[in-house]
């Protein structure tokens, strides 16, 4: 028996966001009903419901970002109990067979995996996202969220979070090294959380200095700026780790100039172009990586990390009807750091 | 009090390869003096005397694919004596004291490093390569040839080695791995033995079908010919180090495909153009490095490693009149695999 939540919904292109009724499944063995309190706005959410990324299909529900409390469980559920604190990501489900999900690696299941809204379910229902007051999914696919995080605080890190930890982990951030941020945003501000409390000396860089401020607030040790020559004199071949949240085109060649021998450069924005290298920007034994989320055990691993640094998103609590100014307020870089919907505020203005 | 030792030498712009008497310096507390039985033509060489890299200074000796026995000791040294069968690679001396040589990775020295030939030492001499039959190094810069490998084979492991050693051991080749190596050349030969020999599944990858044969008695599971076009289709996705030893212009995309998620990319040629590529060839958290040589204790490392896996460079030995022809035929790929000098027939003819 499926169940109704309310939800927000874009439901044709161009449109703006309305409340509707969502369906969600009847209650599988391994599944749990999760009562959404909070979900973030992630930059990939506009880009996909205004068809940045290629068509979709409307009504869409985006929202990839979600923190709330376990309200149902199915009967073959293990992990999680009713009241449970929990957090669901980008991805709902995965083969859970392929060698990728075998190594916790499910963002990357060859069947493919399900992500959390625009894809399909195994069983061929449109998957929906989080800007709504129930989801219903997988245990397998939920994190438990500590206690020591507010649910708020928490829902960014789903998406956000597990973006900068995965790479920063990967990579080797750690006391002793140096890692620069390039893009103090959604993204960025959690990676200077994130890289600071893994020991290691941070600096933000954006194009001014608007934000050295907050850079230093969150945990850097000093901003830089791009628009500032000295930037790239002043720091040539220092960093161990160069973690780049913008999706602008950047002078890449510039930006490896500033790795260390064995540094890296990771982007985790996906710029319209394309990076153009000569060899030697890689003479240093440097490397330039990818980075896309990260598995179901690392999320839980980041939100315990988090937990104990007592880190959480730096965000803006917004209402139902605010989404559509966010979004344009997101677009424009007028955010610090990270949107939240209160989804207690869907469909409130039809209930008043 | 300098000693002669009879060398090749090209002592104009364009010019061909004369025996000339070049000065050695004398032997200070740590220097060891080495009696070089073998040099080994690598490209590098021809690149550089043929100024392709940039003006040079003439007369020039290159080589730094040096394999000998040490022939007279500094008061100081303690590493070698008399007798003993040493190597020298592309670096004769470096700071010691800064970062990067502190952590063994003396080709990244910050004073710079000084380079086997092409190079200034540090007291102003310039520094004359080994296609002779001695030379003067510091102990550091030398390192020990195990008696399992003939100093003819040995020669090209301390360039050649080294280069494709280094990446295979950092980004993972082992049991369990599949490892491309683009090129089954001078590098690449060796790269497919080092990497068989570290227990990898490996995959010769050139143009055509023409070395399957021998890619396979090098240790290769299979040759992939990339004119082929299912090679990217049948092996998309499935490499989890992809080592590019040639200096064409290559379609890195279409190489980035054939990765795994969290595969490597690793190019040790020089391309003269640059790498293009979009922001999606590296959504599978892949990453696109370099790799130049190795530090001192690597290049010991790699030549231990050889002797117990009885790996040594596959060769064709000739005399120093027929290095000029060699150029040629190294630029026409026309060596299976790399040629070596015999040193002790520098001036030959004209003792005849």
């Amino acid at each position: 028996m499926t169940t109704q939540t309310p939800a927000l919904a874009v439901t044709q292109a161009n449109g703006s966001f309305e409340t509707i009724s969502l369906d969600r499944r009847a209650l599988r063995d391994d599944d749990i009903r999760i009562d959404i309190k909070f979900a973030g706005i992630c930059h990939s959410d506009i880009h996909t419901v205004r068809q940045e990324w290629g068509d979709i299909e409307f009504p869409i529900t985006p929202g990839h970002e979600i923190a709330g409390v376990v309200s149902a469980v199915g009967d073959g559920v293990t992990k999680y109990k009713v009241g449970d604190r929990v957090g669901v990501g980008c991805m709902v489900d995965s083969c859970g067979e392929c060698e990728n999900c075998k190594n916790d690696h499910e963002q990357f299941c060859t069947k493919p995996a399900v992500f959390t809204y625009n894809s399909l379910n195994y069983d061929g229902e449109r998957a929906q996202g989080g800007y709504a007051q129930q989801i219903v999914v997988t245990e397998r696919f939920a994190c438990r969220i500590p206690d020591e995080i507010g649910l708020d605080a928490a829902a960014p890190l789903l998406c956000a979070g597990i973006t900068t930890y995965s790479p920063l982990k990967r990579w080797g951030a750690r006391p002793g090294t140096k890692v620069g941020i390039v893009g103090v945003g959604g993204l960025g501000h959690l990676g200077v959380k994130i890289a600071a409390a893994m020991g290691a000396q941070v600096y933000g860089i954006s194009r001014s200095m608007a934000k050295a401020e907050d850079s230093e607030a969150l945990g850097a040790t000093a901003h830089l700026a791009t628009s500032d020559e000295r930037t790239f004199s002043d720091h040539k071949r220092s960093f161990d780790i160069i973690l780049n949240t913008v999706s602008a085109d950047l002078p890449m060649f510039d930006y490896m100039k500033l790795l260390k021998p064995f540094g890296v450069m990771v982007n985790v924005g996906l710029p319209n172009g394309t990076y153009e290298l000569p060899p030697r920007a890689f003479s240093g034994n440097t490397a330039m990586a990818g980075s896309m989320i990260g598995g179901i055990a690392e999320t839980q691993e980041m939100l315990d990390f988090c937990a104990e640094h007592g880190i959480g998103a730096t965000i803006e609590t917004i209402s139902a009807d605010q989404v559509d100014e966010a979004y344009e307020r997101v677009v424009d870089g007028d955010v610090r750091y990270r949107f939240v919907i209160d989804t207690a505020t869907i469909g409130a203005s039809e209930k008043a």
